[in-house]
C-alpha cells in the first residue's frame, strides 16, 4: 500500500456531516419530533431515496429542473428524491386499498436538492414532514391537528415559536371577485414581495397587472391582516362577496376553533402568508422563531389533490414539515447549544495493569446498568489514563486498585470539583445516574 | 387536471419499503439496535448518501463495480455509498486531529448496491455498523467489545444466535510456514467452498493449486477446528511452527479471556470463519440464528489499516455489521413477528354530534398524557365511527355521550372483551397506559 498514491479524503461541496458531540445532539432532536408524531397517532414511512423519474418528475410533465439528482442505471431512468411529498403520493396511490384514511404519516429523512451551495442551504438535508390525507374528504380538524403538531415539535425542541395561518382562499377570493383570476400568479409574486419593497411598490406592480388604485390598496390591506381571529376577520370582512373570499374566512374561523379545542397557543392568523407551492388551496402555515421573524423553520398547509398524477380518486391532505438541517446549522451557529454538557461517556474506569481485568468486568456491569462506563486500553499507565480523563473532559473517574478489588468498594472522582467518594457497585450506578438527570 | 394522462405509482424494483405496521415494527428494532450502541459507548455519525467517487473507489483504484450507483453532475463524478466503511475511512481521516481514540462510532443507515434482485438482496438497504478505530494501535480488548456488542444486539432483537469466531493469521500463518503465501487467495476461495462441495473434492482443488497431500489434508483440518476455545488450541497445536499461526492462536486466546470478562456467551470457535474481504487480517466473527447456520446476520473484523488509501497515519480498526433489511425480510416472511399486537393507536374517542367538540378536548388530554388517542372525525355518526373502530382492530374505544360530558366520567370499551368500565380522565390513562405494558 505504501507505493500508493494517497487520495485526498474529503466529502462533496453543499453536503453536510457532523462530528460527534453535534451528531448525538442533532440526532436527539430528530427523536424529540418523531416522539412527538408518534404520540400525535402518526404512522411512520420510510419511502426508497431513489424513484422513477417518471413518478417523481409527474408534477412536471417530465421536465427536469436543474436542481434534481437524475441520472440511468442501465435502462432506467432514476432520480433522488427532492422531498417527501412526492413519494408519499406514489406510496398513497399503490395501497390505497389497504391504509386507513384519514392517512396520517410522518417520514424523517434526507432529500437532495443539487442547487448551488450558499449559506444556510444543503444539498442534502433532513425533512420531518408529517401529512394527514383523506379519502375523497378530509375535515378542517385535520389542519387544525398540523398546526398544533408544530406548537408541540417545536416545545419539544425547547424553542419559542409563532405559528402564522392563513387560508389561500381569501386573496384568492378577492382576486376572483374583481375577475383578474388570469393573473393570480402575476398577483400572488407581486404580493410575495410586499414585505422587500413596501406597500407602494407594491401597488405600483399590481396596478400594472391590471388592478385598479382601489383593488390594489384593497389587497394591500388584505393581506397585510394580522392578529386575532377577531381581528383579522373583523378587518377582512367588508373587502368582498365573492363565494371563495367568504369560504376562506369561514374555514379560518372553524380552523381557529379547532386550534383552540387541541389547546394550541402561539398561532397569530397572518394572511401575509402565502406559500410559494402553487399546490396549496386552503390553509397555509408558516413557523418563526419568535421575535425573528426572518428565520422560518418549516411550512405547510392544505391541497385539495395530493394523487392526481397517479390516481382518480380524490385524496385531499395537509401537511407540515421542519427544515431541521438548517434550524439546527443556524442554532449550531449561534452558539445555541451547550455542547460541552454533552458527554460521549458517563465515567471512565481507571485502573493498574493488575487491575485491568477487574476494570473491564466493572465496566461490563455499570453498562448493563445504564450507565456508559468507558475502561481505558489504549494509555498504559495510571498517570497516562487519568490524563486521558482529563483530555476527554469526563466527568467522573472511577479508580480500581489492589484496594478496591479485594474490598469491593471503588473510589468515584468527580472530576470537576476533586471529591473522591467510596462507592459500591450498585452505589456508583445510582449516584451516575441520578446525576445525568 | 383530469385531461393529464395518469403516471402509474411504482417503486424502482428491487427496493424495499414498508406499510405501516412492519414499518414501526422495524423502526423498533433499529431503535433497539441503536440503544445497545448507545449504551456501550459508541457514539453516531451520519455521513452523507454521496461522495466523490474518487474517494469512494479508492480502493478500486478507480475502477467502478457494475453494482455501484455512479452518474455525473455537472462537472462533479459521484457515486452513491456502496457501504458504511469508506465513509468511516474517510471521515476518520479528515478529522483524525480531533476525535477521540480508539474512535468508536456506530451508523445505521441505507446503503446501495445496484445489483440484479434476487431473493432477500436489495438495492437499497440498511446497515447497522460499530466500528472501532485505533491510532497507529488497537488493543485486542476492543475486538472483544465488538463480539459483546452483537451478542447484546442480537438479544435486545430477542433472537438467539451463534458468534462464530476466529483469526485469519492462522489459515494464512500455515499457509505462509508452507511456501504458499503467493497463492493465499486461491486457496482461501478454495477452502471457503469447503461446506459445499466436501472434503475430497476441496483436497482435489488445493492439489491443484500445488499443495502436497499432507498439507491440503492438514489444512482442512485446521479449517474444520470448531469448539471452545481449549478445544481449538489443542487440535491446531501440532499443525505449524510458523510466525504467524501461532499469532493468531494467541490472539484468539487473548479474545477469549476478554470476551469472559464481557460476560459474553454465545461464542464457538470456528477456524472455518474466512470472510470474504481481504482487508480483514485478524479476529473474524460471523453471526447465525442459533440451529440455522444457512442464515447468516452479519460479520466483521479486524482490519490492520482502515485509511490506507487517504492518510500516512497508521489506523487499525475492528467492527461489527448487522444486516438489518435482509434479516427483518426474513423473520417477516416466516411469520415471525405477532404484527396484529403492533397498534398504532391506543384508543379511538368515539362522540356524537354535539360532544365532538369535548371528544378532541378529552383526545387532546389523552395524548399529552402519552396516550395515542384518535377522535374519529371522518365519520359522521355514531354508528360509523364504532364501525370504523371495529375495521381497524382498536382496542380501547372511549365513548362521550352527553351524560359523560356532564359528569366528566367517561366510558371505556374493551372492544375484544365488551368490557365497558366508567373512569374518570385519570383513571383512563393509568388503565390504558397499564394495559399496554
Amino acid at each position: 500500500m505504501d507505493n500508493k498514491k494517497l487520495i485526498v479524503p474529503k466529502k462533496l461541496q453543499g453536503f453536510w456531516e457532523l462530528k460527534p458531540k453535534e451528531q448525538m445532539l442533532f440526532s436527539s432532536l430528530l427523536n424529540k419530533i418523531e416522539e412527538v408524531f408518534r404520540a400525535n397517532c402518526f404512522v411512520p414511512l420510510d419511502t426508497p431515496v431513489l424513484e422513477y423519474s417518471e413518478v417523481l418528475l409527474a408534477k412536471s410533465g417530465g421536465d427536469v429542473d436543474k436542481e434534481i439528482y437524475r441520472f440511468s442505471k442501465g435502462s432506467t431512468d432514476i432520480c433522488m428524491r427532492y422531498d417527501l411529498t412526492v413519494p408519499l403520493a406514489r406510496f398513497v396511490s399503490m395501497y390505497k386499498e389497504e391504509l386507513n384514511f384519514p392517512f396520517k404519516r410522518y417520514q424523517i429523512g434526507k432529500v437532495y436538492r443539487g442547487e448551488r451551495p450558499q449559506k444556510g442551504r444543503f444539498r442534502e438535508f433532513y425533512q420531518c414532514d408529517a401529512d394527514i390525507i383523506g379519502k375523497e374528504a378530509l375535515s378542517i380538524v385535520a389542519d387544525a391537528e398540523c398546526v398544533n403538531l408544530y406548537e408541540k415539535c417545536f416545545k419539544a425542541l425547547g424553542l419559542d415559536v409563532e405559528i402564522a395561518v392563513s387560508n389561500r382562499k381569501i386573496i384568492a377570493g378577492y382576486i376572483e371577485g374583481i375577475q383578474k383570476d388570469d393573473k393570480t400568479t402575476d398577483i400572488l409574486v407581486a404580493l410575495d414581495k410586499l414585505d422587500k419593497i413596501g406597500t407602494e411598490e407594491t401597488i405600483k406592480l399590481l396596478q400594472e397587472i391590471g388592478l385598479t388604485s382601489k383593488e390594489s390598496e384593497n389587497l394591500i390591506k388584505i393581506t397585510k391582516s394580522k392578529g386575532s381571529l377577531e381581528e383579522v376577520v373583523y378587518s377582512l370582512k367588508s373587502y368582498s362577496e365573492n363565494n371563495l373570499f367568504i369560504e376562506g374566512i369561514e374555514e379560518l374561523k372553524e380552523l381557529s376553533k379547532y386550534i383552540n379545542l387541541l389547546g394550541t397557543t402561539s398561532v397569530v392568523f397572518d394572511i401575509s402568508i402565502i406559500r410559494g407551492h402553487n399546490y396549496y388551496t386552503g390553509s397555509v402555515f408558516e413557523v418563526f422563531l419568535k421575535n425573528r421573524r426572518e428565520i422560518a423553520l418549516g411550512g405547510g398547509g392544505r391541497y385539495e389533490n395530493l394523487c392526481g398524477y397517479f390516481s382518480e380518486t380524490k385524496m385531499p391532505g395537509v401537511g407540515m414539515s421542519i427544515g431541521i438541517t438548517r434550524l439546527f446549522d443556524l442554532l449550531l451557529k449561534e452558539n445555541y447549544f451547550d455542547l460541552d454538557s454533552f458527554k460521549d461517556i458517563d465515567c471512565a474506569i481507571i485502573t493498574f495493569d493488575e487491575t485491568f481485568d477487574k476494570g473491564l468486568e466493572i465496566m461490563s456491569k455499570l453498562r448493563e446498568n445504564g450507565v456508559k462506563a468507558e475502561c481505558f486500553y489504549e494509555n498504559k499507565s495510571f498517570k497516562s489514563k487519568m490524563k486521558e480523563a482529563n483530555r476527554r473532559d469526563v466527568k467522573y473517574v472511577v479508580i480500581i486498585g489492589e484496594d478496591e478489588v479485594n474490598s469491593q468498594i471503588y473510589t468515584l472522582k468527580n472530576m470537576q470539583t476533586a471529591e473522591q467518594s467510596k462507592l459500591s457497585l450498585k452505589e456508583l450506578v445510582e449516584k451516575i445516574k441520578n446525576d445525568r438527570m
